[in-house]
């Protein structure tokens, strides 16, 4: 689907409770439109335990990872470091140029910011980018930017290892065993997208 | 920017207190992407406010309505209506047959669910559209569709009467006055989308 090697998000920052919502929301938008991983704060194992048990449900391959040492893994990133911002060049000037960037093969990762993030961050990044340069959402960003980077084939994407998946259709909530194609177990909530671990994705 | 007299972005639900940053991110976003409008329910005051706020020192034009007949509106909308959903048809599918429905100049409105949606609301939507049909996020979701709706146009838009403006760039944090150029009052909080009230909107 993408010329990347690897497509990570790394969430900076997180504080519990507060974020929790937030955070998840980036998990499950970068699982959704294309990523192949994504690192929390190891202070974010709630938000993590739900994109696993999406993952679990719905399908991967995608990897949902707690750590540390966030700096670190931004410092010493071997590819190429997009970082999301109001602040940064506009997406629709440079997403050729990200692309162009990981072409070769290089893993790319996309930094989304929770808390104030070091201006470090903005050294390191080789793009800093806004998807607009109006203060919103740190998912709506990192969806739009993931759309683009992939040029929306990432709506195609198969899932593999699904229990269930849900059939598109012009009115209805049809919720069918992944395997053989036989209507199994659906999805509680509001059939929105929002999926918090007490609406969508418990288990029904 | 587009062909419909009006886009209106409708917030169906509202749980005050743990939907407070969703609902405001979903304002945010639909601000930040080119909708004219958004209506919440009237429980979602604090959300209103903040990005009224946003709106009075980033430019607009963009409307904030709080509403008690979220029904009504839905049932009696003269234009088109669509519902986001991840039991809908796929957007890469129908985002076509949407913008020629509005292009005669009919209002659009953009149903995003929150608490649980009735059933009515998915047969009286003119299109049920799914951005992806996996759980993630309704920001996420209207972001992605706002985008796609508007062709990228939207990313291009000016924005009138507003006290600041941030200078997009490679490496940097610039906020200008809006009417003279000269650098003016800066966004605290992390520079990343996020903002939600105690941060980027928060005075300088």
């Amino acid at each position: 689907m993408h010329d990347a090697r690897e497509v990570v998000v790394l969430r900076y920052g997180h504080r519990p409770g507060r974020d929790d919502r937030m955070t998840t929301h980036v998990g499950l938008t970068a699982r959704a439109l294309g990523a192949d991983r994504v690192i929390f704060p190891d202070n974010a194992g709630q938000s993590a335990e739900t994109v696993r048990d999406i993952t679990d449900r719905f399908g991967g391959p995608f990897a949902v990872e707690l750590r540390d040492d966030q700096k670190a893994i931004v410092r010493n990133w071997e590819g190429t470091v997009v970082h999301l911002t109001m602040y940064g060049e506009r997406v629709q000037d440079v997403e050729g140029d990200v692309r162009e960037s990981v072409r070769g093969g290089d893993d790319l990762l996309i930094v989304v910011g929770g808390e104030k993030v070091p201006w470090a961050l903005y050294e390191r990044a080789d793009f800093n980018v806004g998807v607009t340069n109006q203060p919103h959402s740190e998912v709506a960003g990192l969806a739009v930017f993931l759309d683009r980077l992939f040029e929306g084939a990432e709506l195609d994407r198969e899932w593999e290892d699904a229990d269930r998946r849900v059939v598109p259709e012009a009115t209805g909530k049809t919720v069918i065993d992944a395997d053989d194609g036989e209507e199994g177990g659906g999805v509680d909530g509001d059939g929105g997208h929002g999926a918090d671990g007490d609406e969508a994705s418990r288990p029904d």
